[in-house]
């Protein structure tokens, strides 16, 4: 049994995981987006691409079996179990210029990009290289326009998603901190790194 | 009257801008893609980000009036004016890697990534640096499902967008290589940098 640590709600952590290993997602109490980001270990030059992820996927919408791809085209993450069906990999994560643009937020924000880029600069990632987060559990609706809506996320108590690292990497997770994605209320995001088959 | 300059079939140039500027893109023989990326001209950690343009439109179809941000939230163009009304704003430049995963391709196939980073090599840009495009004249559809499918550009012979530039920039700019986007068919993207009002 591998130890389960808990994400404070609107905080966030960096982290490493080897090849073969899983990151498994839980949303303890539901409702509750969590945004991921992910580096080659080795090499910071090598990120996360939801652009061409979603092209070679020939879909917005990814699950059990379909393959986060870095931007060099390398898979870095397989999705192998998805017990909610419904993330997120078009919007960038929450940041202080979102909160002021879309909200007219006065004053500071805690907020998913600051979260990713404190932990990540651990690791020595700058803001800038932190790109389109894979967005898990956030219910992002795209109507027949092309209009993009924010519902509440669909996952319940205890829902998790098990990711499988396809290589050595630097992670950044947050508990999302903007209360549109998240159904008004602020939880916390637990995860583990399981040994893998 | 401000030259236009021709972009042969399958390349890519690259090309500074200033702001006030308009940057106008042609489709000159009709149903042809022109993928687009930008830099912050003394800063090039500043770059297009398609997932802020589409956070804070709040739709994933960019046409008159809209804004295309960069990764630290600055506006870099707005959208003047618009003949067509279909962008694609989801998907990476094609690449030897997309050809080869998407369509199984074999041997070298030329493409918007190579293009683009050619290109902007000479400015001192890396491959890494270059992140989702904005698909000028690129028609992609979201299905209920969130399936993705490519369709022919909507744009007629002579169709143009205006896009003003918000800051000093350096852009890439190609005539798409992918056979798929383009209806079959490889034609040259013209484009022109007006002097703004």
């Amino acid at each position: 049994m591998s130890a389960v640590t808990r994400i404070p709600p609107q905080s966030g952590v960096a982290f490493r995981i080897r090849a073969g290993q899983i990151l498994r997602i839980y949303d303890p109490l539901g409702e509750q987006v969590a945004d991921l980001f992910a580096f080659k270990d080795d090499d910071h030059a090598c990120s996360l691409s939801s652009g061409r992820s979603i092209d070679y996927a020939s879909k917005i919408y990814l699950s059990t079996g379909d393959i986060l791809y870095a931007n060099d085209s390398r898979p870095m993450f397989r999705i192998l179990e998805d017990q909610v069906g419904r993330h997120d990999f078009l919007l960038t994560p929450c940041s202080q210029e979102m909160f002021e643009i879309l909200y007219h937020h006065h004053g500071h924000h805690p907020s998913c990009f600051e979260n990713l880029y404190r932990a990540l600069g651990e690791f020595g990632i700058r803001p800038e290289q932190i790109g389109t987060t894979f967005n898990v559990f956030m219910n992002v609706e795209v109507g027949p326009d092309g209009a993009v809506a924010v519902k509440a996320p669909k996952s319940k108590p205890g829902d998790f998603i098990d990711l499988r690292a396809e290589m050595d990497m630097v992670c950044g997770l947050t508990s999302c901190s903007a209360e549109n994605s998240n159904n008004g209320r602020f939880k916390p995001i637990d995860y583990a790194i399981l040994p893998g088959a």
